[in-house]
């Protein structure tokens, strides 16, 4: 088993998003990933979508999910449940960020635009 | 999508442990749980194994894992891999509460005593 200490682990970078992944590929992992991620005040993910089921806690922060056309706001502590290939994007509304916990049926996790392009990301799952 | 306010949502327990299925069965997964537990200080988990893959985020708190013949002792913002099928128990060494996030790569999780013989739990995953 392995025991890894996140403080001492490198992170990777989007705009506005800090992100380690906990646990992937690199850890041995086949059908599970794990990844934490830190959203500045008024920042986003990007517009795309998994091949696979996707579980994020929501750590600390609020926010808003957009999928489907539909809006769902949320507050610290809410487990958000987002359904494989349905495209959505995570907004970071309040003050402070939004630290979330994703959990992925998957190793690698695919992740593509709505358009269906996969996009390429600055770390490894 | 579902967003689940955890604060409002019915908790199991074992002795010491108050557990939380944040995402399972009940969610519409069928490859991926994610439960959150709180352990008292002094306490464990039983000795178990699971027949899927396990990473465990420590949040909060400090303790051991016994696997293996192995004792590996973490604090808190940790990342614990632990493979299927090795049994493996978890204590809390601390003096304040052990609050772990467990993904699994399979809905349900099967528990298993390190006999083989199944562990039923008092919570749906």
């Amino acid at each position: 088993m392995e025991a890894l200490e996140n403080a001492k682990r490198a992170v990777a970078e989007l705009p506005g998003i800090v992100h380690l992944t906990l646990a992937g590929g690199e850890q041995g992992l086949k059908r599970l990933s794990v990844w934490r991620q830190t959203m500045a005040p008024g920042c986003a993910t990007p517009p795309h979508q998994h091949d696979c089921e996707e579980v994020v806690l929501v750590a600390d922060g609020s926010g808003e999910v957009h999928i489907g056309g539909e809006v769902h706001p949320f507050g610290p502590d809410t487990t958000l449940v987002l359904p494989p290939g349905v495209p959505h994007q995570i907004f970071n509304t309040g003050d402070t960020p939004l630290v979330t916990v994703a959990a992925f049926s998957a190793t690698p996790v695919g992740t593509f635009l709505p358009s269906g392009e996969r996009l390429e990301l600055p770390w490894k799952s």
